[in-house]
């Protein structure tokens, strides 16, 4: 993996905690630096896995398949973990993750992490601090999505991650917000006629 | 406080960590339990606060008021826990806590138990342990709130809270529900006459 991607992680950790030498080598040498394809799927429904996820950059799509049809619920970009809930419950997984960009991604599991916690006692902090924001900002999403129109949340989305909007499929995005595909496109123009005004 | 809410504490922990009598002790002299009479506002909007809560008994809601409108986003029963997104920004809440029935919880706050983990390194593991159940919980329960319909996320909530619908007003319980009043009036009606055919 190129030093630039080593960068990013070692930004990213240092608003956290702080890093010596050593500890910047022990986490380069965990190999979990890893590259996949646009398309690429990480996680399948019914499949049992250990791994979490942290993108470094590109994007990983989770949705699940219900009546034949892809249900998107989330998106995870740059500087974005998830460790999906079938980790957590030791069961087969309800959901799938794929690779909507070419992406590079940091793949861990628990037995990395006790490693890396057993080296760096505030390795464990950090990811503390992690869990506890990641609680947070999913709990006011899931607020705003609960107390939301349609075309609030979409401005909201606009907001909060234009890139989104740029980088995602309209069908994709559609789903994520919980409306139908026409009705985005219905949501856009009237925004865009309102912001013509 | 009496001795049996705190064997339901202790109950409670046991599934997670192994408790010693002075562990124990060290617990109940940390004066974490305290009783709410229904109605109790434990968090206002625009309120800092550092407080952490876990029900023992009875029930927290959690609302934000919206042009001039209660919109309720979660209830939080026997042994469950919040921590407000406001103590982790450090900003002032945007929710309203209020108990809506007689309750007794746990609050405690970043200093307590860092107290606490400084004494007991497997309360560390233990909440380590907790903030990843939650996790999973909560995206599991936004995902099921994105994937379903109304009628869907009514018989889900039948399904795995039954004791809510019987203890929630039903105003409440539809706004949680992201729905109308009059809808989900309509739609425990279809419910019911689908059920005695």
């Amino acid at each position: 993996m190129n030093k630039a991607m080593q960068e990013v992680l070692f930004d990213f950790i240092a608003k956290y905690v702080s890093l010596t030498a050593d500890e910047k080598n022990a986490i380069v040498s965990l190999d979990i630096f890893h590259s996949f394809k646009k398309g690429v799927v990480l996680l399948k429904e019914g499949q049992k896995s250990k791994n979490s996820y942290f993108v470094l950059k590109g994007c990983i799509r989770a949705y699940y398949v219900l009546d034949g049809e892809e249900k998107t619920t989330a998106f995870y970009t740059e500087m974005e973990a998830l460790t999906p809930p079938c980790v957590i419950s030791k069961t087969p997984s309800e959901y799938y993750l794929n690779c909507i960009e070419d992406s590079i991604i940091l793949i861990s599991n628990s037995d990395m992490e006790a490693e890396m916690n057993s080296k760096f006692p505030k390795f464990d902090l950090m990811c503390k601090m992690l869990a506890e924001e990641l609680l947070a900002k999913q709990r006011i999403d899931f607020d705003e999505f609960k107390t939301s129109s349609p075309e609030q949340r979409y401005l909201n989305l606009l907001q909060k991650r234009p890139d989104l909007i740029q980088r995602v499929p309209q069908h994709q995005l559609a789903s994520y917000l919980g409306i139908k595909p026409q009705s985005l496109s219905r949501l856009r123009a009237r925004i865009l006629e309102k912001s013509k005004q």
